[in-house]
């Protein structure tokens, strides 16, 4: 995810800990590495000495696409013995990109593939998709899992949800809209750095055939749960209507739909910039957390511990904003612990149904020779 | 300075403070900036659309060095419009390079060249400079501040002293030749590196043709305060004997003869991958807090308040890992804040002679074409 997704939370919970935090997300790519792979072997790769440039565009710790990497980058290097593999992950400049050197020159406990794979060369950018983050016609291969969902900006504030899933109206049709833009200049600007037939592969949070998207999978909807218990600490006291206002997730989910029509439209800029769709699927990752307490402990409050933290990874910043600068940071975080407690008893109570199940629109791209 | 210096005291002062300790070094970097766009000039660079490469190795937050950058890019800019520019900010891993980013991006209030000059594509690399940051041949201009001194392993203790500038015989052998060989690695990589016609510019910590280096130049000489303040603590029973020994900085000064010897050696790999020593000089840089004291304000308290955070901003890592990991983090710090207190005072009570005067080798090196 990205990095507007690590906390202090999370920060004080220190190395790695993110990264397990969403085992789920690196199931989503791990399962999803086979697309990948495919999509080098179409590119026909000579070895030319060249260099081999690959990004994971918001990366956050590096931790999560570690495995996928190891996968990608040793295919890479198969195929292409001779050509050196620039690999830079990249995320918004708060973003610990010390952790992501620390993960990959294998200073954590995550087995890196840095000292497996040789030739490789690891940098970081903090510049956003929604920029050039390298020049023109110098990448092979953009990837991108979990984090095109964050929106450059907020159009406007969601009057009875937390979230753009729940609301509607003009709302909704500003944020639609805010994300269609964005979309539109994220593969616009991938396909002016993508060189002649290199490929892009995006692992999208989305709203699949049937509705179902992130934490919306037919049981407990994680969103309006977010949202009614936001709404309880407005009733209560708490927070203000003006806080409840002014919390909004910075993120559009898309339709199938939605993300194909630039690619398909033969006017739009990112179809006369080359970029042509080879691939889309949607897929259901079911949440470990929620497997794990079904199918093994069975255990209500246990479940409940594990879930909250990975709900927390990348929510949390968004309810911080939300409240009034008028308060300081202790008011802050005991309002927010108390949020995420009362989520947490919630599901021990009454765990039926509850489940981050992970809802992406895969989408694999070429860059016209 | 390079990021062993970056240290849990400045991170607890926060953004940019690192920076603002380290004035001295800017200036450095500053005077010497004409080298580089001397360098530049001989390059004679055709606008090809190519990408421009250069790396700051060693570049802690970014901040030292960003209005260097801010000259050095522009030059760049206006001799070859057309050419995308990545510049490469590295250092080790555990440097805080989202201050780098937050830097470079302007998020600080340290005024950034990345909005003026157009066609930057800023990366950080953790990287040692002992390895290959980049492919061979992809590099336009390297470039490293005060961050060569640091050696990649201790070769021994010093028993007499906490630095190789008071070592004697044995232990001063160990270091020098230690230097060497890294000095060699170091070339060597930077020659594999750079494209023919590249240029390599080194602000070099070092020891110059009358004997003087940091803090060393004909009054009190800071190195040797250091030891003798830390053995002070061994006498009153603060720290243990072994605490001392063990308390090394992982630096070798290198005199200009031992800096050029590679550089000169037809036999030595250095000028076997091609790189030539183009100019050499060496320079003294007077300490701004000192400066400021004997020229302005005049009040001994204040210039010990000013000056200790300056040592302290590098070498506290130093003391800190000379400590037994049989202590706590508390014990530690309150060991260390005792030490700088100690200096403090005695600056404060005789501030006489005390100053960190920079003294740097410079040297300018060209990849033969």
């Amino acid at each position: 995810m990205s990095k507007s997704s690590t906390s202090k939370f999370m920060a004080m919970k220190g190395a790695g800990y993110y990264s397990k935090a969403t085992i789920g997300a690196k199931h989503v790519m791990d399962n999803a590495a086979g697309m990948i792979l495919e999509a080098i072997d179409r590119m026909n790769l000579t070895d030319d000495g060249s260099v081999f440039r690959a990004t994971d565009m918001g990366a956050a710790d590096g931790g999560t696409s570690i495995d996928l990497w190891r996968r990608v980058l040793g295919e890479v290097r198969k195929q292409v013995p001779g050509r050196p593999i620039e690999m830079i992950y990249t995320d918004l400049p708060r973003n610990d990109f010390s952790q992501v050197f620390q993960i990959v020159h294998g200073l954590t406990d995550i087995n890196s593939y840095l000292d497996e794979i040789p030739g490789i060369h690891v940098m970081t950018s903090g510049t956003s998709f929604h920029d050039l983050i390298v020049p023109g016609e110098t990448l092979d291969l953009g990837f991108s899992a979990t984090a095109s969902h964050y929106i450059a900006s907020l159009p406007c504030n969601i009057t009875n949800h937390v979230h753009m899933v729940g609301a509607t109206g003009k709302e909704r049709e500003a944020y639609e809209q805010k994300g269609a833009e964005d979309w539109e200049t994220m593969l616009t600007r991938r396909a002016d750095e993508l060189k002649p037939g290199g490929a892009l592969c995006l692992f999208n949070f989305g709203i699949d055939e049937e509705g179902r998207y992130l934490g919306n999978t037919g049981g407990v909807s994680m969103f309006d749960t977010f949202s009614e218990i936001w709404e309880n600490l407005v009733d209560d006291g708490t927070i203000t209507r003006q806080e409840f206002l002014d919390t909004n997730f910075p993120q559009c989910y898309r339709t199938t739909e939605q993300f194909v029509t630039p690619l398909n439209d033969k006017n739009s800029p990112v179809y006369q910039a080359g970029l042509r769709l080879e691939h889309v699927e949607s897929r259901v990752v079911r949440c470990p957390f929620e497997q794990d307490y079904t199918k093994n402990h069975k255990d209500p409050v246990k479940f409940a511990e594990e879930y909250i933290p990975t709900l927390r990874s990348w929510s949390e910043p968004t309810f911080v904003n939300g409240l009034s600068n008028d308060r300081n940071a202790e008011e802050k975080s005991q309002i927010i612990d108390d949020f995420y407690g009362r989520y947490q008893s919630l599901v021990a109570k009454a765990p039926e149904g509850h489940a981050m199940d992970y809802v992406h629109i895969y989408l694999v791209c070429s860059k016209v020779l």
